[in-house]
């Protein structure tokens, strides 16, 4: 496997019509997109800062991981997830650390906000931080 | 304040000595450095990733703010905080964002790992993530 960078970075917020003024105004980014991704139950916010950018996710249902994240955080948002850009495929990458030893909680790639290809590692594996791997599909 | 880049992401472990064959084994990162921050009671191993660095934080001492948080989430390690780069003087970014309104956990730059100036903000002004703005001294 082989990572670029850090393709984004997931902010869990309790509501983005809060949080966005607050990384537009005081922070300075400008927000390009927003989306609602279905299959997560989260509504995104995106930030472009250097290479990497900022996903503000908002859960829009009580299942969402999000929901349960903000919930376990004592009602407060917080970084949930950090994804790393592959850039020799996501399938092989979730091979190869599943060959060595890794938990992974998505066994093949699966389409994620902005239309990459996405597979999350399983935290009882990763000392602790959700990680995210993904890359742009061809 | 103008912000360039993810300066590095601050990843809360139980212990280094588990979390770096991760990230270098699993993930192919590399560990360039191994430094104990005494004033915030902490012991750090950084990463590069493009243009990012991922900073593990093990504690030294339960009154550690990476101790605590890892006894709010449960005995895990998670990610922490996400640090940007100001290119403009940190000491003005907090005079800047405490204009707007925003709370600060450090009213004047102090230093951090790597020797960088360093402040955080205060969550309760941030919808929750924990941010450190940071700069390579002159």
């Amino acid at each position: 496997m082989n990572i670029s960078h850090i393709e984004h970075i997931g902010i869990a917020v309790t509501s983005l019509e809060e949080a966005i003024p607050f990384y537009e105004n005081m922070l300075g980014f400008k927000c390009y997109a927003i989306e609602e991704v279905a299959d997560q139950k989260v509504k995104t916010a995106f930030f472009k800062v250097g290479q990497t950018k900022i996903e503000l996710l908002e859960a829009t249902a009580p299942e969402s991981a999000i929901a349960k994240f903000i919930e376990k955080n004592g009602g407060r948002g917080g970084i949930q997830h950090v994804a790393f850009a592959v850039s020799d495929g996501v399938g092989g990458a979730i091979e190869d650390v599943q060959a060595n030893g890794c938990r992974v909680i998505d066994e093949k790639p699966r389409r994620g906000a902005e239309g990459l290809n996405i597979a999350f590692l399983h935290p009882k594996s990763t000392c602790g931080a959700l990680i995210e791997l993904c890359e742009k599909p061809e």
